[in-house]
């Protein structure tokens, strides 16, 4: 998917919200555990309530490693799922992987050509560390992204992220403006920590035109409004995901239909956001 | 796997020698593809004719990823091979994982709890930009180990790993120093690439007895001198890794036997330096 396409959808849809399929065998409604693959039963029905309100949906990897061969095939499944029955939703892998170029090659190949693994993801996270060559791999897949690490939303982002340079610049800072001799805003995201919304400002000064992927929202949608005060830009320029707030709000029967309840709430407050700044 | 348990077999094996079990489906000898599953059985081979002379195996697991569940099955009946037919070695997953922690410590679940995913490897390499949350549920499972990306050894290693802190350090150095407040000598290791022998010398300041992992040594045993007389401690202290020059040594149907030259004489020239350096 390019940017106007994606732009498109989120204008279309009315929304920017990306859910976070996290889906944990533990935590999903006890009633499907009868089924075959009872992740991908769940997920399935997350995204058949959901797929009219959201952009984007956000499998985070650990979710399906953490049962092995198993969970591949869960994950195989909803991606097979999403492509068939749902058109217009970005998918993004959460994958944070990075490691050197041939390596790296590996791991686009993995999220990005169908072929081989049943997966076409639009999008990878992917970590820094390792530099160049450890992300241009999966910049060489057309009308792919690579959404990059620089400011997390975790308490560890304090340790290295924020660090200062000999260049008066944070380490994130460094990492952003590196990683724009890397690609453009035509296949490069970030992810940006939702905590840190009046970074957010500090970011699109090097990054104008680049989408952001914004994790950290709850669903009562409180820190929304920091988020697009200070992130917004002409085209949304914003992804920003929700996870256990929707996919955990019911655990009964009807789990699909309070998630949908908890992505609508959300949406309505997106729609609101881009009317006000004049996207749609 | 505990760090007295990996000395003995050091002296016992006399060697060092991690092998990388980066098993490429292209790559493997063309009469294994008539097999049910013809990674596993590239692997199995390998590990037969070489289990003796290293102390390590060490599959990079994009190598499985990249051919999806399929991948998956043939690295956990890999993983199953070793521990259930050869004792005295220790298994590292070169993984390069690091998420928030609820993430971290289901990719933590995956490499280390062999009751869900089959898995039971000692160490998983981990990338530590997200800081210490991202690291520490890794180090809380008993005898295994986080062996954290230091000082890689490819050429991106440059972009940042290099940068010079406010501190007057290196950002590989603070992520050294900061990673001693979450663990030591016996649960974390750092991963050194060969390329850089004499920035051994510099982390062996900050991490005198920690294990380090040390890839990009060719079978011709060049810079392996270099990284013992920078790296080498009273205990050994290095894990040498050498993958594409022992696994793909020979094409043909003695494959296996030209894995087992190479593995010797780079084991060979492992026992001279433990015999010079007094540790055998």
């Amino acid at each position: 998917m390019n940017k106007e396409q994606l732009v498109n959808i989120i204008k279309y849809k009315k929304s920017f919200l990306c859910i976070g399929l996290d889906a944990d065998i533990n935590k999903i409604p006890k009633h499907l555990l009868d089924n075959e693959d009872p992740v991908f039963e769940f997920n399935r029905q997350i995204i058949d309530a959901t797929n009219d309100l959201c952009i984007s949906y956000k499998p985070n990897i650990a979710f399906y490693e953490s049962r092995g061969s198993k969970g591949w095939l869960s994950l195989e499944k909803t991606i097979k799922y999403i492509k068939q029955n749902h058109k217009n939703i970005f998918l993004i892998a959460d994958a944070k992987r990075g490691d050197i170029g041939n390596t790296s090659k590996l791991y686009a190949k993995t999220f990005f050509d169908d072929e081989t693994t049943g997966f076409s993801f639009d999008a990878v996270t992917v970590a820094p560390y390792m530099g160049f060559d450890s992300v241009s791999p999966f910049l060489e897949f057309k009308n792919k992204w690579v959404v990059l690490l620089i400011l997390t939303s975790n308490e560890g982002a304090q340790d290295f992220q924020l660090l200062q340079t000999e260049n008066k610049k944070m380490l994130f800072e460094e990492v952003l403006t590196k990683s724009k001799e890397w690609g453009d805003e035509n296949n490069l995201m970030y992810v940006v920590g939702a905590t840190k919304a009046e970074m957010l400002s500090r970011i699109r000064k090097f990054a104008p035109d680049n989408f952001l992927l914004v994790p950290g929202i709850g669903a009562q949608g409180g820190s929304l409004s920091e988020v697009a005060k200070y992130g917004i830009n002409k085209e949304c320029g914003l992804i920003v995901n929700s996870s256990r707030d929707i996919i955990y709000a019911g655990k009964g029967m009807d789990f699909a239909g309070k998630a949908r309840t908890q992505a609508q709430s959300l949406q309505k407050i997106m729609e609101a956001i881009l009317s006000e700044y004049e996207i749609i």
